[in-house]
């Protein structure tokens, strides 16, 4: 089966659910002369906002990223990938649910911070579930990906679902800082690519 | 006519109305400490989510079957497929419907369920229609699918049909049970692809 | 200019707009045991949903053919091109406003028919538009279209845009009416290809 | 890196950004005969409408061109394409506010007004911010586009972000006014296109 109508169908996905998330910043009509206090009053919406964007970005590029070492596809990839989407679906849902309860307080904020960062952590498993489907054998691989280096990446792929686990914990404590620690990780995403387990002679390529 | 625009604008259309799916998970902000009922309260809401994205997740994997037999689209074909996707963006309507009123239960939450399986009947004739367009003869198809026995396959192709209808009549005795068996029968189709009816030299090749 | 992105710009906003329609369809909780009756109060909205699939369908199809038509694309017809695009969008809206007071009655319900069919109108301007400078001359056109026959055809094409004018005047008349005739319009169009200029000979070609 | 999927997550942002302008011209339902006075009364958010879908346009067209001198990305241009496609998705949001507050007048309309020039300052800033990275050598770019006239052109690329910056001053003198500047601005892009930097052979091969 080729990669292309699954890869179009997956941007597709990706593109609506990162533009959806502007939806979470309707706000209501302000009274005469409130509006930038209103606004001000708004911030978590706004913080919400970028940081959902940052991560379904990341998303998207890991995404393009692990299918660049695919050659084709098959049924089962299908539906992990699917299962994949449904999560980044549900990430409008969560950064609509944090922006509405943050600035609440209370046990509403925590709650809503820790169903955030559950989401977060079902985007990990996922991720690794493709990962370790994908390695599994060298079937669906590029030739050039050399498979022992890919097989050997798993666990460190896997890190992140580790900390999204803690940060579940954490926002029981404090969905501020939580939310702070999505900004930090999204930011430490954006600088640390995925390992891409190319054979050493095909990465001498890649690099030039 | 070639099939690329035709693929690339129902893949949009699919990829819009899976994602449009997150709208019903939207909540009413919940009073203080009362986020955790609330959401446990609104179960059916993401019971739904869960069905009817496993649901175009299909249509969209048995699409992109059906069009891979294709060698060339016509403009009756253009219009069967149009009608199917209207059937497809029906499924979030049907889906928020059942959200809004299966924990109310009573005659509403019957008609509910009714109404999600009546459109998911309708996706059923869509997609018989289709098929029998498809292989009426052979010019719309590859050279290497075997006409008749894709014209054979066409009874069992249609067996969803009436599971569907049935389903129309359990959701008037009990809609939950209808729901679960949405769920059912979307995990069998996970498992049970669409027959595809290449011919035996075809198929040999599809399966090395 | 390479006509790929202009199509698969035009393909998602199309796939948008007719997805968006699904939100015209949402209707308020019923009260106990009314669902059956208040579906069937809504049916405007249900007629108004059809129609308006139907006719971004035509559209698609209708866009699809004229771009088969291009060799290439340049700068203003990506303007013109924006202009149709702006006027697709514009059919959620309309389609909202016909379903929100047609059931009303009244001067209301007449002026929603009659925005309805001016939306229509400015669609068939705006293809016409498109199809006038696509004629200009030769540059853009694939070799095999016959360039007088395509000129020759223009006064026919602007025909829709005649029925669409007197649909405005209808409107005030009887809206119900108004409604029926966009229907038998969209049949029509369904049956009624677009005239394809082709030469001769790649006519006979395309036929065989 | 190839720039298929990169293009075509980015036409599926601004396809889906552009389409969700149209939930701004929601408009809620008249009471009996008041529809057409209503209708007039929201001319400001048909008015922003326009002139957002022309923006969204516009940008669709720079990006397009831009993209055209691309022979491949890298992963901090992702990231900076990212950015963008996150301030295209503001502009439903800066519309909105436009739409609610314009009519309004007040403070409210003014800084309405303000967040809608900071969001378009926003946007040439990041176009700018591509650009600047893009020339910073040929590494990225197609082997016919001169690299000097790239750079060259920089300081003109940046111009518009000064005008956006004054249209946010001119906000809180008259949001009027600011709304007009952002038209006439929208129709200077129409008509005035980026400067593509080939280099002289290529140039004159594409003006043929």
């Amino acid at each position: 089966m080729e990669k292309t109508r699954i890869e179009a169908f997956s941007d597709g996905v990706m593109a609506v659910a990162i533009t959806l998330l502007v939806l979470d910043l309707s706000i209501p009509i302000a009274r005469p002369g409130e509006l930038a206090v209103q606004l001000a009053h708004e911030w978590p919406r706004f913080a919400a906002y970028a940081v959902s964007f940052l991560v379904i970005g990341i998303i998207w590029v890991n995404h393009h990223t692990l299918f660049s070492l695919l050659r084709r596809v098959d049924r089962p990839l299908l539906f992990v990938n699917l299962s994949l989407l449904a999560v980044v679906v549900l990430i409008p849902f969560g950064t609509a649910l944090l922006a509405d309860n943050l600035s609440r307080g209370g046990s509403n904020a925590k709650l809503a911070a820790a169903v955030y960062s559950a989401i977060s952590l079902l985007m990990a498993v996922g991720f690794s579930a493709m990962y370790v489907y994908m390695t599994r054998d060298g079937r669906l691989l590029r030739p050039d990906v050399d498979l022992a280096a890919a097989r050997a990446s798993r666990l460190r792929f896997g890190g992140g679902g580790i900390v999204y686990l803690a940060l579940v914990g954490v926002a029981f404590l404090n969905p501020y800082v939580t939310l702070a620690c999505h900004f930090a990780l999204a930011g430490y995403y954006v600088f640390n690519r995925l390992p891409v387990p190319l054979s050493p002679a095909a990465a001498e390529e890649a690099d030039s």
